[in-house]
């Protein structure tokens, strides 16, 4: 494997405390939304199980296997036990205890989370910035990506919604400030924060982007 | 790669001959499946082969990617010519003489066998028993699903069929047998007939899933 | 990584300073393709540039994967760079500067190039001569397939069109001359020129494959 790159490893150091258990939870929030997509579809077990999994760990597994990683759920067992169990715990409940306008917030913390944190680990792998950059979108975006097209539903990249915009914003605003110079807890922090803002403002005043109208 | 761990070992050794036939007829079998599915859409011969090569090898492929082993048709030509071969067979003969009711049956033996041959593969390489057993599921269900989506059709895991159920109960078994100590053929027979028995039982008296009923 | 078998290493050293040339404007190409399908969906410019991402290095991630090589795009940042730039431009240009008939051909050099390009990437990667010419094929068709996906419109595998056909040519042209001890560059030419005319003659006069029928 590529050594990691000395510029990148205090960051890493920085938050290796923290990694383990914000990957936990942005995992076990994607798979509960994953779940509860499969609830609002009326399916069985088996769809709950499938787009719990596909949803938590989807991304960072495509993220994985470009950057050259052990996939990161093949070595450990916790993010896929997560996953079955979100889907056991969305189908053993009430919708109604899953406030799902609730659930969007959660969302878009782990979205902001996940882009920061699939751009670190590529930099860790000594990916260049711009791919680094794009790899924290692929984290935070493909699992629900994977799991539209399971679904058969038009995917987030083809809604005028801010939410791979946020992503981008995050890990790109993150990989900007360590390209710089700036310290690794700083660059997260606002990475983090920047995505979470205004992925929060998106939801909050229904934000999107404008579409193509031809000149 | 990661060595394969001791206890592994003698259930590899021991169906050792066995093993390679067996792939190669499930992979026919399910070849022959995607090759059949576009007979029915009325499509040309390209369909055809890309229809009978992601059904016939594409669980096996990402099982390969997930857990770092080289893609098993990527180093020998037969599993790939087995593919285009059963696209042509179908191609130049007339849909009644597959019978499809029949292939569905054979499809069932593919399913268990592929379950329990994708996580046993998986434990050789030392992924630990959850992810193994899910290794097993990818296997044996994602190449009929890659096609759906190509098709553009809904997919097994969105049917309530019993399919997905069967594979994973056929390398859950195996998996959970192994990880308590149980002799590797002796795991394999009962993982192979417990996912056999299932599926075959939901063929033949269309056994299905309780969709999620909000409570 | 696998070595480079002999009878392969003078193609990739006779045409080594027009490789990154070819690979660079095919990726631009199909770059502009995936971001020309946006803009006829009239989407945002995140749609522009996800398609722009998929269309362009898609199919040669996919190779890259399956081959066992780094992924290509992850260790340089030009080809994204080209790819989000295509988008850029298309998302700043009005339409009618694109005309998408003349693409079309210039899609077609790319196709022929791509498919022997990924062949010859797959022989110097130690993978016989079958699947080596599968991931031509993929090399040059995948990404407009995942986009397809993507967008949920059939992709070219379902339509009649000669597309997927002219990059076997090209690709199982070119493994097959350097099997029976061709040189490199005259492989690459023949099995370039194969594909880019049995493409052309397609387009030109609509050449369909013929569907299949039930005896």
């Amino acid at each position: 494997m590529v050594p990691a790159s000395l510029s990148v490893q205090p960051v890493v150091d920085a938050s290796a405390w923290l990694m383990p258990w914000l990957d936990m939870a942005a995992t076990a929030v994607f798979a509960l939304s994953g779940a509860l997509a499969a609830a609002r579809m009326r399916k069985t077990l088996v769809t709950f199980m499938f787009f719990g999994a596909i949803t938590g760990v989807g991304g960072g597994t495509l993220r994985d296997v470009l950057i050259g990683a052990p996939v990161f759920w093949m070595h450990r067992s916790a993010p896929i036990a997560i996953c079955l169990g979100a889907a056991l715990l969305v189908w053993f409940t009430p919708r109604r205890i899953w406030p799902e306008q609730a659930l969007e917030w959660f969302d878009g913390i782990g979205l902001a989370a996940y882009s920061v944190f699939g751009a670190a680990k590529a930099l860790s792998f000594g990916i260049p910035p711009l791919p680094a950059a794009i790899m924290g979108v692929v984290t935070a975006c493909m699992g629900g990506i994977f799991r539209d097209m399971l679904a058969g539903v038009p995917s987030i990249v083809l809604r005028p919604e801010i939410y791979v915009t946020a992503a981008a914003l995050a890990a790109g605003g993150y990989v900007a400030l360590i390209s710089i110079g700036a310290y690794g807890w700083a660059a997260m922090a606002a990475g983090f924060l920047g995505g979470l803002i205004l992925r929060f403002a998106a939801i909050r005043w229904q934000l999107g982007l404008p579409a193509y109208k031809d000149l």
